[in-house]
Formats: C-alpha cells, sequence, structure tokens
C-alpha cells in the first residue's frame, strides 16, 4: 500500500551528535520514511518539533542537497541572511556546497511538522557556530580530532 | 535565500505525452523547484492539479523512486489496490520496481497541490492502461514501435 500511515513508523529521537550538542536536538522527534516504504534513491524524514527544540545544529553539507516543506505549526528558519517564519506549504532547498548554515527552531508554544529529504552526505558537513565537524566517517573537532 | 517563492518560478502544463495521452494532464500545472534552487541529487515538482485533472497517466518505473506528500486540497489515490482519498499532509511512497501503476486524480471541484519527488529515470517507465511506455529515450508504444 503506497499511502504511508505513520503511526506504523517507529519514532526516534536519537542523534549522533556528541554532548553538549545533542542536548539541542532532543525535542526532535523523526520517522524515516524511506527505509520504512523501500526508497532508496532519497531519504525522507518526517519530523515532529516539540516546543523549544531545533531540527540539527545549524550546518551545511559539501555533498548532500536538502529540501524541507512545513506541514503544521510554525518554525523559524536560521540561515546566514537571517530568520524567516516558515508554516504549513513553506519550502525551503539547500543545495549541497553552499556555506549558508541552516537550521529550523520551534520557538512556538506547540509542536511543529516538517518533511526532510536529502541523501546520505558521505563528504564533510560545517557547523559554524559549534566546534563540530561531520567527517562522512563520524563526528570530530573542527581540527579533526576525536571527542 | 533559501525559502522558495514560488511566484518566482514559471509554472507550466507542458507534457512529453503523445496525443491522446496529453489530455489527462492538461490541468496539471508544475513548477520544477530542483533546477531553480540548484539541486541535482533529487527532483521536487510544485504541482496544482485543477478539478478534472490527473497527476500524470497511471504508471510505474522500473528504476525511479518516488514521494508525494500532498499539501493542499484532495486527490484520490489509483494504484492496483484501489482508491485512496488524500488531504493535505497525506504522503505515498511508489519504490522504483514495484510494478503497482498509480497516479492522482482529483475529482474535487477545487484545486489541489502536492510535491512529487524522484530523480530523472534512465529506465523504462509502464503504463499498465494504455499503450504507451518511456523507454528513457522517449515514448514509444508497447510493441516499442514509435508514434
Amino acid at each position: 500500500m503506497p499511502r504511508i500511515a505513520l503511526e506504523h513508523i517507529a519514532q526516534t529521537n536519537n542523534t549522533g551528535y556528541p554532548a553538549p550538542h545533542d542536548a539541542a536536538v532532543a525535542a526532535r522527534w523523526v520517522r524515516r520514511l524511506g527505509p520504512a516504504h523501500g526508497l532508496t534513491d532519497f531519504g525522507v524524514s518526517h519530523v515532529v518539533l516539540k516546543p523549544g527544540g531545533a531540527s540539527a545544529q545549524r550546518h551545511w553539507h559539501e555533498d548532500e542537497d536538502e529540501f524541507v516543506v512545513m506541514l503544521a505549526g510554525e518554525a523559524v528558519l536560521v540561515e546566514d541572511d537571517g530568520r524567516t517564519l516558515m508554516r504549513a506549504g513553506d519550502m525551503a532547498a539547500f543545495p549541497k556546497g553552499e556555506a549558508n548554515g541552516h537550521h529550523l527552531l520551534n520557538e512556538s508554544d506547540g509542536d511543529c511538522v516538517f518533511l526532510a529529504f536529502g541523501r546520505p552526505p558521505t563528504g564533510d558537513c560545517h557547523y559554524p557556530d559549534i566546534d563540530l565537524l561531520w567527517t562522512g566517517g563520524g563526528y570530530r573537532r573542527n581540527d579533526r580530532s576525536s571527542f
């Protein structure tokens, strides 16, 4: 059955971020729709972001296009150009290699829901606000030393 | 600016379908968001489907995963298992190689809006209801003869 039944897909707030960078995403509850439905060309994450939560640490990918569409509630898109309120139906695109760190913050008092599309990155992901670097093989400090 | 401003992206109801198969999608108005925003890993089409329109001829791809999410209005998802009403927030996934022809029909009296994700197919696309085959290089009849 092609229609997606969210209630049958596990939801997790796991993160690979090392402490203390993990706390910001504890309110991010993700369902990975791609593996659940046999999609391999791209990934689709259904995300419920609780009040106060962040979608991620502010970041940009060297080799992964990303796209988000808001389904419900409100979030603030934070990127180099400023802050933009995002509501249901609003969309944003983050092409690979564009050095514009971005994330969504739920500053409202209700849940917000969005879909995030991408492909597993194999190259570096940069976090301009914190001492964190994704190398493809794992998280490191910006000088590439281990946590 | 990552946020997508739809009003700046051209909208078209062009189709490559040969007659008479083109008429069904004349009410499908598409904006291609990927090229407009530098995305190359996957394609994103913003589609406004007018009353009476179809998203496509019913089809399935040998080598292209597809995903749709409804943003507004109502459409009926038609596939081998039957008909499913889709409303804002509803999603469906169509993994490559699954021989289950699918499309969306707008049987309501208002516009419906959805996003469709995929990657350009290089292999065959099958249309179980009509004498049409996409070969990667163009449209043919099911016996691979030209139109």
